[in-house]
């Protein structure tokens, strides 16, 4: 085992304490950010998901409700709910958890929370915003992998790096992200020739497909951090485990550093919406501000 | 020489022809597509560039109207005059000439027109939908570069492709355009270590830099398409030349097409923006049709 494990629960810790703060002075100026939870259906599956964010806001100082909802809601009601939450003055975030009911499109319900509450940073003018480099609320996973890489002593100027897996809400965002940067990205997918060639030739390497043993040690340059976004299921002789996209023996003896799963990504990414939470109120803030300084009294 | 040359006016031509069938179509239902011209202040260094769309768009069953407004023009009286436009059912594409006079920022303004409107694809949130692969209004530079890779005998599933400049507007779109067709893509930029290195491993080597001769033919792959997206004005002994971010001597001895400048990307984009402002007309359409159809009488 050569790899330095990058302890992803530290950082997380260290995030949710600056959260804090800046929860503690907004809530001093009349806004206490607050998060709403929306789930709809059956909630097993995303029930743990949701306790933990419960927890990680209250030690944040953002203010946390689940909402509940039955399976038969429809989609139009949904959207009435979501834009009654959107005119709320009082509800700063709005979390939309999935799984879903199969008749409720998740994007429909994305672009039906307003940019400004937007958290979880779903919305396309959220992506777009992050593509301009303008400060905004990024996808929570995409944003928490980026700050991981942001802790090692790596000159981001210049660096090669490969993405693999580029879906809408973790690859591509992190490329923008790292563009802005100003490191070198190349993005590969299940298209890719040869994912290998490209994963080789980069200093760091972010993987979110959902594939557990994808990325192995002979895939890496020596030395190289690898950043595993992939959260999988799988039985072992000793019962199921969760694992990442890396095939962790091989990838540590070759890695620099390398996330564990559980423990890398996830716990950044929940820290992440809580900063998002205080992002998303203080430009509610801001946006309350300037709408009454334009008054003419 | 031995690239062969590929010719923009041809492939425009060809997508003007297809926008005007589609135009007349959209005037026989009462959607005659219009689009509006917007400069300020001193407009010679756009006057060109606005005939030519006026010429275009008349050739491609588009209305166009060019308005000019005075340099002392406000900001808020041009977004006044943006808002206007949006709720002006006889308009249904909006163009905002730049240069801008120096108080006018151009990202305001940009993100004053009606997603809805946005020929131009210079919204957020018409960004934020091309990285979520949705229909929508691209940014016409970056769709008309890869609409002329779609024309070569290329298979775009797998493809390594090489951006060289990563502004929001031209080399990032590009960049998610490619992922969605499956390309493996690599964004280059002023910051990265080699790009000799990246753009030697392409299939396909995009440039939109603004440096003349920044591409040289032992920067690629044998055989490679490069697009050209530069548009520089240089002095030569035989008086001023346009030109590209290619050095085309010795890019044409190596790359198997190559688009050249002037006459490669330029006629496409110019086409690509009444190609939008019919595709946005048919959304308004839509649009319109979708509020009565959900009126209960």
């Amino acid at each position: 085992m050569r790899a330095a494990l990058i302890d992803g629960k530290a950082i997380g810790a260290k995030l949710r304490a600056e959260v804090a703060v800046q929860a503690n002075k907004l809530a001093n100026e009349g806004w206490q950010p607050k998060l709403v939870s929306v789930s709809v259906g059956d909630t097993s599956a995303a029930e743990l998901y949701v306790r933990n964010q419960q927890k990680q806001a209250n030690s944040a100082g953002v203010d946390f409700e689940a909402r509940n909802y039955p399976a038969e809601t429809s989609l139009e009601q949904l959207i009435g709910i979501l834009q009654g939450l959107n005119g709320d003055p009082r509800v700063n975030g709005i979390i939309i958890q999935r799984p879903l009911p199969d008749h409720i499109p998740v994007k429909v319900l994305q672009k039906a929370v307003h940019p400004l509450k937007d958290v979880e940073g779903m919305h396309p003018a959220s992506i777009g915003n992050i593509v301009y480099n303008d400060l905004a609320l990024g996808p929570c996973t995409a944003v928490a992998a980026v700050e991981i890489l942001k802790t090692l002593p790596l000159q981001m100027e210049g660096l090669n790096v490969t993405v693999i897996g580029h879906s809408e809400i973790v690859g591509k965002p992190i490329a923008f992200l790292l563009m802005g940067l100003g490191a070198t990205v190349t993005v590969c997918h299940h298209m890719t020739r040869s994912v290998a060639m490209h994963s080789r030739a980069a200093d760091a390497v972010f993987v979110a497909v959902g594939k557990p043993g994808l990325v192995t040690g002979d895939m890496l340059k020596p030395g190289a951090a690898l950043i595993d976004i992939g959260i999988n299921r799988i039985d072992t002789p000793e019962g199921p485990r969760t694992v990442g996209d890396a095939d962790m023996a091989s990838c540590a003896e070759v890695a620099g550093w390398i996330t564990p799963v559980p423990g890398g990504v996830g716990p950044v990414t929940v820290a992440t919406l809580m900063k998002n939470a205080v992002l998303a109120t203080q430009m509610q803030m801001d946006h309350y501000r300037g709408a009454y300084a334009q008054t003419d009294v």
